[in-house]
């Protein structure tokens, strides 16, 4: 996670401050529980409350105890008890770190995933605006880089969306795996702690009690957080790739947005780049790293090893701070896209007709003409065409093999383009529900 | 995937017999959905399907044709044409290869998911049984390797289950994922087949029509589930790398099960080492690697490009075999895992009473004794008995700062295991709906 | 590693013949140094080496010993000893497996590595014939994507020799990595055979005797050794990316050679897609991801564990044989590769004169201009062009705050290709030694 | 790269402050070589270097620039002409924003890869010193963490010193890798500016010419270096996960130096954990998987493209720092090691001799009995032993048939411990240069 590519309101997810608020707000609930089973004052645990509610927490004095207790939450505690006076003593009672500090891991990624739906409903937004204005805008299907057939601007967006909208709803079960609470004490048994403040906290924080923790939440819950962003990214990465090809100088269908300031290359003054959707393209790889030291993390040791934390101090803002953020620059990419309708025709008008080789070679087995055989025909038609040497449907309507079958008319009629775009509508109401 | 490490009836999903049967199945359902529509003559796909589901396909004939055409599903299609006769020409009307392939690559996942889940299942249920024989049976809880607090082998087995019970929701979400069916056309756009066919063949194979597909099924689908498999491999790791603790030398407390015609060592005759859950770490990183190419595949180019086919070639078999493999190897392990609760007994009460620690403290807090007296107190009793110097429990009576605070019963008090058990119900009824 | 993408000579080190040969090799060459230092019967010692030397090792009765005594090495020399005799008790004195098998494996993988370079070899000639064949054929240059300035076709070719030279030079230090012989028994100490052995069968072998080993040969080396395999892998794919993008329909500077019977589509016969090089791709993600699980195997516990086996038996073959198969593949396609320098020559002139820019641009600054005003006054007359409103060199013309500066022919100079190519010799010397 | 686990020399590599005053450099210097071969006036060269290094840049300034311009390198020219005044003009001729970038990108990697080589040479001292401390004392050495056969504490850190020494040339190639200087223009062919402005500045810098570059320097070269880094950082998680097993509660041989007013747990007072090096394995995970994004960087399109940035303003910091970090961390965990020979020695005592079954194993067949018969023999003995039910040496020469063929004193001879230790000074000697 770099300033550069990092976004305030995720970013402060992270921050010391947001830590250590919700260390309290763990410790505190806790503490309110533990009254309510009558384990400690009531009094005490509301004066806990109402003084660490009221307090800002000096990040630099945490810092300065843990330097010397070198242990974190013991150090936030001392901090903590001189805030709250006498009363602190009854913080924290038959819990143990790992309860504060995975309850609050859990706290900082639902917090998070939430708004990386927000991303997703934003950027899905932009595509289905953009898949309407464009749904019916024919332009050259391609595979392998090579033209196939012809398809819509439209359905290309259509197909980004339904795999956007399929990356909700796996981001959805994702936060419901790390939407979990685990206060269970040392090694889970709930030996110094009532189960009853688990739940009572859990509920309190919009979570679910870890049905059995060992110290730790069981980080198979955060491997496949992390597996399900990498997934998200590579998505991001399938829609920027994309972008960048429909920039390219000899395709040229579409352009990222390029504002009156800008400069495109310090040496070559006409150059207008795809660099945002590049540079999405390296933030995927990284997002996508991030999925492999989550799933080693996943091994722990017996009831617990602390292993796992390094690597969560990193990968937590890292993988989801750039991800906030390649979401929303993806959402300003395709929201202000300039697209080409005219290059779109011209692209597809370019390869003589051949892009209706299909059709012709359907229609000729129709007629009766066997597979081998109208495969063929269309193919020694098909070649000189590649080679620039003629029009594709002259080409046909002079071979007497298929002038034997089909009527030029037939032959033309094979040409149409609309042939193409009659399902764009089935299409459209399967991924949107309407068209 | 390696025959060492695969089990028959997985491997049997990945032969080219199974594939070209399914190839057949979908081409045949096709031409049957064509007649349906009335665009084939419904005789014409009777005749396919009856002579085809009658035949054996020749592998070695249509390798000799792939290796002249250069494209697989043409040789296939070559090859059914030599089966059924003339009627093969309303074949692969409209359809291109990939719907083919792309199709019968999901329903080979779909068959290898259901093969893994009832893995899952049992190893779920071996591991069901194990945790009710030791629900009961203490054992010392570790963190960070170093003797915790008590708890028992059967918690340690709930938290398996519960870990292999998430992995269990998380395929059914992964076969979900790819239990899809696209049947439309070069990009996608239906041009030369209805959508109809689409839906007929897709609830035939008991799959969902893909929403919209371009040429190929997207790409982020498999990513998930790859990735998926990642995570459950992950899990593998966890408790197979928990046994290989256990059988160390110095713990002992659990051991795979030696046959007896085993050898152990070339060299020394005396060992027996825990080489199924070593293999089994090893097999886990395999499967886990293989998330990464599926992620790379999602950026395919435009509507498809076929740089997914090699990897795919590789990791379908490579990942749903190896796991399959690894989760009934780890069924065995657990099934027939030799327990040693007396050593379990033996290494609890190694630390001579320390691991009751906490709970002292909390007595002594509850006492009145501040925290941080509390824990200075317990821990200038700790450091001697960690450096071998004395019994917990006798220092304890013996510290005369403690016993103004506290009874010689109440701090044996502190010292009883059945402390620690109280929630044991609590939490198998929370992981198995019974305690 | 699958049929599809193996190759014989790579395939056949990784058979069990070739293995179970080794492993004798190793034993017997063991046997013939103890008797060097007289630990063992020199006629002993002779009679293992001339009676395992005729024999054909049989691969299904080891197997089936194995499968009994569940530990490989031992069932080999119980079949050894079948065909030995009462001399085989001499065998393996003072060894333990992983003498044998580390050994064993480090014979393969160096076996593998010479493989490789040859492949490299054959790339790197493919390479230099072809860029010199191109080396002034002038093509348009291109960063993000968008036209540049020009370069030359044998230039993009140079470029790519050197950067598998230097693999090459990669995969020599990477070979040396695992050039080593471990006979230093169970846990390296040599206490039960004298070091002088695993000199001897080290220098037999072509090896380097281990320094430190400890039961096994230390993993950072084949660490090390995959890792550079995946970085190999990853210039593949670069050179596969670049002809892809070359053999887009738009672009079509360059094609994949494209056989007389071949089909490159089953439902559109004039497609010619870049599947060689798109299949590189995939192979590429799957050498690349090897990397990771020979990292994760470094990490072995104490003095052995035998996690790292299952991995490496997987891929050692997967990584070796896809990658001398995606070596060679391309090769093919760059020895064959069909190179259109007329197609160049019209990319190049397709954008109006605007790869010129900043060669006007920096005769502007010549003149005098500061380098802000030369960017605003190119970019001003760049941006018409790019619209299709003009051409670069009419409008420079035209703009009197330019003619103010440079005469026509001063401007005209600018549009100069040769320009570019006047240090192409220079480049070529140093990548080749030659120009 | 987070503060917790970086440290200042290396951090400041990565500053923006670092970074501005390296662009500087990488333009006086290229200034100062076209005013030798007469491009620019010697004086005005001679001003910008002047006043540039007399300068300190503003990197806010630059930045608010940067927010208007969107383009780093054209924010930095601009504040450096406000610095330099008229004479900026001749400064960046012929030069592209690449040149600058990643000439400065591989100067940082120069320099953090000499800090690397620093804190290698600082483990290796601290290695070879405990090395010797402890080269005679006796330890178990398991594999599959079973006690095997006896070792020496001081031949554990050998193999540790051998595997470092090995990161140190594999770091020392991997710095050649990536110091090289391009200084070449747009598409890497000098057509702006001569190959002698790249030659003097690499010179200055200490590097060499890129032999072939294409706006960018081949990033084959980087991927190489961020996974020798992962290997690096894969061994320092083996020796990590040795210190965590020896510092086990059951084994306890060592432990990672525990200060004073350090608290192991919140909740128990007695634990003393190894975090030190848990932390040290998840920051292994992290290192090493900075590895795959730098390798997917490899295959930029075409000449270039700029995805490869966003990667590498992340993993040039994240990797070099946490590497830097764990290497520092790991160097003080070896040095300050509190070891413990006793309990080594009474951990050895503890399988009742069966350490030392392939010795009498060995003892056997010297005494004419079959290696098979040896090895039952020698089994029958061990099993009791391993449950518990006496000492090995005893049931040894109880043994009728053992007995048969040594005699007690020959038996017992077996059990010296001394012989396991004979070749430590040929170990040290290969690994140390001296015993």
């Amino acid at each position: 996670m770099i300033e550069r590519y990092a976004r305030p309101e995720m970013t402060a997810i992270w921050s010391p401050e947001t830590k250590f608020r919700i260390w309290f707000e763990i410790e505190a609930h806790a503490t309110m529980a533990l009254a309510e089973i009558g384990v400690v004052p009531r009094e005490a645990a509301q004066i806990v409350w109402e003084k660490g509610s009221a307090a800002t927490f000096d990040v630099a004095r945490i810092d300065a105890i843990e330097r010397e207790v070198k242990h974190d939450v013991i150090a936030f505690l001392t901090h903590l008890a001189e805030i709250v006076g006498p009363e602190a003593r009854f913080v924290h009672q038959g819990m143990t770190s790992s309860d504060v500090l995975d309850t609050c891991f859990n706290v900082q990624l639902t917090r998070a995933a939430d708004l990386l739906l927000a991303d997703l409903d934003a950027l899905l937004a932009a595509l289905e605006r953009r898949a309407f204005e464009y749904k019916l805008t024919p332009t050259i299907g391609r595979s392998h880089g090579i033209h196939a057939e012809p398809t819509t601007f439209g359905l290309k967006l259509a197909q980004a969306y339904a795999e956007f909208d399929r990356c909700r709803s796996r981001l959805v079960a994702a936060r419901a795996e790390i939407a979990t609470c685990a206060i269970s004490g040392a090694v889970g048994t709930f030996a110094n702690i009532d189960p009853r403040v688990e739940e009572y906290v859990a509920e309190k924080l919009g979570l679910t009690p870890e049905p059995v923790s060992t110290q730790v939440i069981p980080r198979d819950r955060h491997a496949m957080f992390f597996a399900t962003l990498g997934v998200i990214a590579s998505s991001i990465e399938r829609l920027a790739t994309e972008v960048r090809h429909l920039q390219r100088s000899e395709v040229l269908e579409a352009e990222e947005y390029f504002s009156p300031g800008q400069k495109g290359s310090s040496a070559m003054p006409h150059k207008r780049n795809p660099v945002l959707t590049e540079n999405l393209t390296g933030l995927a790889r990284m997002v996508r790293s991030y999925a492999l030291p989550a799933m080693e993390n996943v091994a722990l040791w017996h009831e617990r090893d602390i292993s796992h934390s390094s690597v969560e101090r990193m990968i937590g803002p890292d993988a989801t701070v750039t991800l906030d953020f390649a979401l929303a620059r993806l959402t300003g990419v395709m929201d202000k896209l300039v697209v080409y309708p005219e290059t779109m025709q011209n692209n597809l008008d370019r390869l003589g007709g051949l892009v209706h080789s299909q059709r012709v070679l359907l229609a000729l087995t129709q007629k009766g003409v066997s597979r081998e055989d109208s495969y063929r025909l269309v193919q020694r038609n098909a070649m000189p065409v590649w080679r620039g040497e003629g029009d594709f449907l002259t080409l046909l309507k002079a071979d007497p093999e298929v002038s034997a079958k089909m009527s030029d008319a037939e032959i033309a009629e094979c040409f149409d383009l609309g042939y193409h775009l009659k399902q764009v509508d089935t299409i459209f109401t399967r991924v949107f529900g309407r068209a």
